[in-house]
């Protein structure tokens, strides 16, 4: 997962502000590293590990001055975290300059690249992006823009929501099944695409609308055109966008997405209501949940847990025999909230299962009397193919194993899922808009590559 | 504000890793730098700007070995930051080695400075640490480590809780008046000293208690020994380490911070009840009593902002044009949840107002069609002079206003702050127990030279 | 002009410092950045900014562990100098992994770019290096290494000494008018290519002979085999290797630099002679042939001039007003050596004249009765276009100037320059075995195409 | 061994930029660490490791405005190297602000830091220089400047020459021995102290005087004084000042370097003949006596030995095997100005005896018939106790050992030292005007405490 953006404004120095501002907006969907294109009379490009306050500063962005910026901020998927995969990926071809950021995953990857490589190309990097770029230089050779688009998307097959700069064009662009979110804001200062609506009002923008599956949006000269690109008989927004990883002040295709995490802890506490003193989220991704939870079943929201705000994703754990200290670093027990109660804790999702028990035994320990695990989001049972940096399917835990046998290895007293149904109802979008995969098993695309050469 | 700690444990090398992890949870009371010293074979000391978990490697921390560690993390208080200031201040005696943390303010610093300038000191650098450690030096000439700690702490007028290592012994030492806390644990390890139990539990610790005002703890030889160093006919706790400084998970004095913030919640929905549809926090210091606030009135919880994680103090704003997206960047509305509503908004205090507009415009303008503001302490009229860096008096937006003045400024439909007594009855400890200086000009010490000289 | 190595061993923890060893002793043919490629279970890659002791250090090298290393140390020719145009460049093909290290032009870069371009190819930067590797690839899909090698060098025009890895097997190649030297060497670990014979010496191995133009070596599985790649008619070795690039210690194509610097020195005595006290080098450029240039005259060598060893490329002249300090920055005179008397300058060769024009004031200054200058080489009256950034032709002062214009723009009492005869004889080849461009404006290759768009 | 520095400019925003290139020039003297103090409105200082250049770059020079800056490099003498052993070490004291920085070592240092902490002095470094401040602080309480500073020399025992800046005043001082040398220079600017006269030239000044032994100067208000402190009846220059440690270009006490080195040439030439076909410096320390002893003997001067220049303190070996390469990294022969050649190579001194060894057996493995070494000092017998990081006794090659011992070790044909009459007679001052201890265990000064506590 990634997060996406592009800024067009004819107020040249402001550019490059406003792609940082929504970037660092975006920050909570990658930390690995930060990179802004910018294209004006010259054309540059910044990129750094770490977030994007670290990685631009003031200067910096004072002299990245032009009309058109793309950003990104890469989410560290796999283990090496190098400086060489973070984006935009800037070429320059016969048609002249393209920079790509994109969000996705492509499971024809390794078909695309053969072919690629048969044809003599060289690879400098080893992402999807990559050979993006190489397609659509390809098909710029003889085509207009938009039809280039529309040949390179026909090849494509997977996750691929992007946004480019193409000489004095902007683009932002969401492939036919519409994986990964793309929304369009406009103020004083001209146009924005980003992958969230957070990021729109970041700026001081207004939404204009979404970018719909298989369409695109073009800029250039101050005029804003939509394009049809890709038929779109399906739809499969990710519904883990709702469940976790967008920010729960943004609204994606329409639906805020405080609104689904309260409905799903309001349904959660209907379909398996439980008697307790208190609940409490699994901070922070259980808590609009929680709140959601105590508002229907009654039960008092109190905080079981505080979690340390300065945990960032490099931290380290030197010693030994101080790694079990690593749940206690990230996250402490209010032994007031918990003493001789029975608490309810809430989280969106178990991937492996390791930190929940880690949780429940830390709030057994602070004097709980009871504690019931309730988890916002059906069980996990299948990998991501489009993006998400899910373990793989052994380390599911669920995804071979009962309830009541996942319930134990956490040593809750109680733990209930909510069900597929209760998630579609909490969304409020229809089954075949959403992609479930992961929860289903059911691939809105043949993921039969992917799933062979497993590289994310 | 500072954070302070001291770890003895025979495990040499654990001790430099365990002082991590304290200072890492103690992160939230100083953000600008972060230092630890190691007393072994050999003496180690590494300081450095940023975060703790940035100044500390793992590289750096497995050469740190030694049983003795003291480790500080600094708050700016003043403009400049520089390295220079960053703790703890290591010097060298004919008595041997001492590295010492302060958390606190001297109010009679040029007095002491003077002194020891007429007698032919030089200063290395611009803090009151450094006076103690001179005049720890002088006393230890000629005494034994406690009667010179008697003898400096009857010429220290102000807030001064220490914790130091002398070669081989570790101290803990908190101000007759004890200001600041310090409390200490014990574990498997050996034994912790920390400004607060949450450093106490991230290390897997258990609380053995506080340390008194006017008490030192020495520790040496694995055994600890408490020593009553200076008489302390009042105490006078900060009262705003309830209301905003430590974490909600730690426990002052035997008094939960969570608890304290909750009941603040609950006293104000008594003491200013509103009719509303959600209350919700200015987040993060609004949370608990927002919690209680809505337990206490039955109004529904409902978070109205979202807080960016990822902001932190080296924020910048580069842009003119764009500092006023400031506030933006830092916070966000979420419209679903207010719109069209009568919202009560809870935060901590209120110092200068200017954020409390910004953040009552913020949520107006996302629809709600009221705004009621609702503060959990009194109003803060007078400056602090015991280490914290309020704003100057004149900076201060209650020190010459009625409380409907305020209202109008910060744009609110209507402002109340809790009582002093709500407040005190909110703690739980008696009013001469508490230093509540800032909110009734009342100082628990002369304050005079302070007041002259202002120096932070 | 940049330095390339390659270093083959099957102790294969030895090759990466054996690379780097052979780069610090090219260091003086580039100081912009340094990187080494090294292919063993895993591909490495480290490239900086910077001199080679500054981008590698023991940690980062003793992680790079395979058979095959390649090395480049980048002279920065243009402007801006940046990360991107460090060298090695590791591109993956259909046919494997190939890294490149490039030394010299390609006078027919843009046609080629064009070509590439035209069927689809993309530009992740702006070297001719991408164009040899984009052709290398597209050949290695239909042909073996030495075919396609063949293949390539009959589209590329200009300068181009290559060492190359690819997959199992390095490679080392010199087109064929041999503008830029490489030899090879032999030692205990396996074999070693450079661009300098200093660099072979610096591991200890022994000199095997140099690459003849057209020539290609393979190095795989421990065997090493030549192989003839082009014809090669005419040799057009750059002259200004023995002038002014190489060591001094450095041999080329079996001649040594010491030796010819030294002949210049005598011939340039016997064709110019002068009536002098002393002769005395410019440092460093000009030191062997003041030598020389003493032995024939038998006028004293004594250093009229220091350098400072400090001063770096870097070097920074902060102050409007300290502007004109910058030659008195990076040299000065010794009175004592120059007071009263008439002093003979020996330089290697006259670019824009500034400096010149600087060092002979500031020998008059220090007391100097006379002061004659005396040059290396032939006046440069056209400019490069294999590799070397000497000013365009309008900044040559040679290019429209008589030799008396000049003197009296450097202000010397007398001057004059090595015959083009004088410098044929001194290095003791054909005339058409080198290259002599700059000094008689007759190009070896067509160079129109470069000459209409001058880029570097 | 450091280089100190001073400048007093009315232009202030000048005054950085002058000590900046002051210490450029004084580089030779010390790589560790740099470091600037100006005083003007703020008080400014800045110290890094490394480089100067690398210290200071333009942004950071032009914040520091001021009349007077103090300037330091330092030489790495012991193990470790720290910043906090970088100097000027600024104080702030009753009388005001103190920046020192000093070039030599206190012999009675550890009985005055003793004094000091005896009255309750801390001390943050382990320098003389703090010891020197905390003297100076303790004085000026009483006294005016100059008395102060009467006293305090009279406590310091060895070499202490030292530039400072108190308050508004600039002072040079120099220890009553003059052990180490300092100069004055005027320009357009203002004035500049530096303790090489190359210093005053890079500025584009003029040489006012020599600071006289126990004497010191005070610039105030564009006022300069120079004022006796100490009677100085036997003068101790330090000899390796002519012999190695001054750049060649800088005259010392009235007498050019270049001139002396020349002269130890020609008298070793007269003294130690020998039959040999060139004459060769090992570079760059012998390069001055080569060629005065090719010029006395009328043997060839050719240069056997080429060094790279890119060598840097910080140069790393990282490989066990490759740790022998050592020396051919830094040096290699030119094998057609040895081979079958009778070599005399000539060095400043012999030191521990192991590089000399490498570079005559890689001068002979180049093929010379003959290898003769000369030295341009008598033999290093004992060592320094005043600031210079000679091995001890047991590392010195020639402390228990007669010459013929030592050639053998050192595997040359013949070997020659200058004789102590030589020396004095190229040097050209009396005896008892040099320290000469090193190489006759005559101290000036009562060394035995500094015997005995080996510190630097
Ligand atoms: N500013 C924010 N305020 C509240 N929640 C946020 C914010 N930014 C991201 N989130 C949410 O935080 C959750 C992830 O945080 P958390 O659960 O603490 O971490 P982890 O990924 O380790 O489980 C996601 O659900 C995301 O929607
Ligand atoms: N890990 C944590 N979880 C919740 N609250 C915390 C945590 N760490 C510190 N706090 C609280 O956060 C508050 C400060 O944060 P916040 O209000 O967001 O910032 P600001 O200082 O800008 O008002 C304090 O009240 C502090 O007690
Ligand atoms: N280690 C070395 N010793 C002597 N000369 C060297 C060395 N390395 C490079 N050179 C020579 O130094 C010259 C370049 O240095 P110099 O003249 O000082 O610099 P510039 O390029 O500014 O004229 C070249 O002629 C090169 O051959
Ligand atoms: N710019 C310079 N030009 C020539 N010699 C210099 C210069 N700067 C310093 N020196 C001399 O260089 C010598 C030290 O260099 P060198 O002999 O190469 O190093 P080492 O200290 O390893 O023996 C000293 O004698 C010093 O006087
Ligand atoms: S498989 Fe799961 S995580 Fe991946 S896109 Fe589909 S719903 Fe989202
Ligand atoms: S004045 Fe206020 S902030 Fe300062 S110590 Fe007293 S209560 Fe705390
Ligand atoms: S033109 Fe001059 S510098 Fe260029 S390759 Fe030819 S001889 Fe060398
Ligand atoms: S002992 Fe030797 S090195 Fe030291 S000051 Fe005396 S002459 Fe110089
Ligand atoms: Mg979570
Ligand atoms: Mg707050
Ligand atoms: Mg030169
Ligand atoms: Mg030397």
């Amino acid at each position: 997962m990634c997060g996406i953006t592009g800024v067009y404004s004819e107020n040249e120095a402001l550019t490059s502000k406003l792609a940082f501002f929504s970037l660092y907006s975006l920050q909570h969907r990658g930390q690995e590293s930060a990179g802004i294109a910018v294209f004006g009379d010259y054309i540059h490009i910044h990129k750094g590990m770490g977030l994007v306050n670290d990685v631009f500063g003031d200067k910096k962005l004072s002299e990245m001055v032009g009309r058109i910026a793309v950003g990104h901020v890469r989410y560290s998927t796999t283990g090496e975290s190098k400086i060489e995969n973070a984006q935009p990926l800037l070429v320059k071809t016969k048609s002249g300059a393209l920079a790509i950021a994109h969000n996705g995953n492509l499971v024809n990857y390794q078909t695309l690249r053969n072919q690629l490589e048969n044809e003599g190309a060289v690879f400098i990097t080893d992402s999807d992006t990559e050979v993006i770029a190489k397609l659509m230089a390809k098909e710029l050779l003889t085509k207009e823009p938009e039809d280039a688009l529309k040949r390179v998307s026909e090849q494509l097959r997977g996750s691929y929501t992007l946004v480019m700069a193409l000489n004095d064009t902007l683009i932002g662009f969401r492939d036919s099944l519409g994986f990964k979110p793309l929304v369009i804001g406009e103020g004083e200062f001209g146009y924005i695409i980003a992958s969230e609506s957070c990021a729109i009002d970041a700026v001081g923008a207004r939404i204009i609308r979404e970018v719909r599956p298989g369409e695109a949006v073009f800029i250039k000269n101050g005029e804003l055109e939509f394009v049809k690109i890709e038929d779109s008989s399906r739809k499969a927004l990710c519904v883990f966008e709702y469940i976790y990883f967008a920010r729960p002040d943004s609204v994606i295709d329409g639906i805020s997405v405080y609104g689904v995490r309260h409905r799903i802890g309001e349904i959660l506490a209907r379909e398996s209501p439980v008697d307790a003193d208190i609940v409490s989220p699994v901070p922070d991704s259980g808590t609009t949940s929680a709140i959601g939870f105590s508002k229907e079943s009654g039960i008092e929201y109190l905080e079981a847990l505080i979690k340390n705000r300065y945990v960032g994703r490099t931290f380290i754990l030197p010693h030994q025999s101080t790694r079990e200290l690593s749940v206690k670093i990230k996250m402490n027990a209010v032994r007031k909230n918990v003493e001789g109660k029975r608490v309810v804790l809430i989280d969106d999702s178990i991937v492996r299962g390791t930190t929940s028990r880690k949780i429940v035994d830390m709030v057994r320990s602070a004097g709980a009397r009871e504690v019931h695990f309730r988890v916002g989001s059906p069980p996990i049972i299948s990998p991501c193919y489009f993006g998400i940096d899910m373990s793989t399917r052994e380390e599911l835990i669920a995804s071979n194993r009962k309830v009541e046998e996942i319930r134990r290895e956490i040593n809750a007293d109680s733990l209930a899922y909510l069900s597929l149904d209760g998630l579609i109802e909490a969304v409020g979008l229809e089954k075949g808009e959403l992609c479930l995969a992961c929860l289903t098993a059911e691939y809105p695309v043949d993921v039969s590559e992917a799933m062979e050469c497993r590289r994310c």
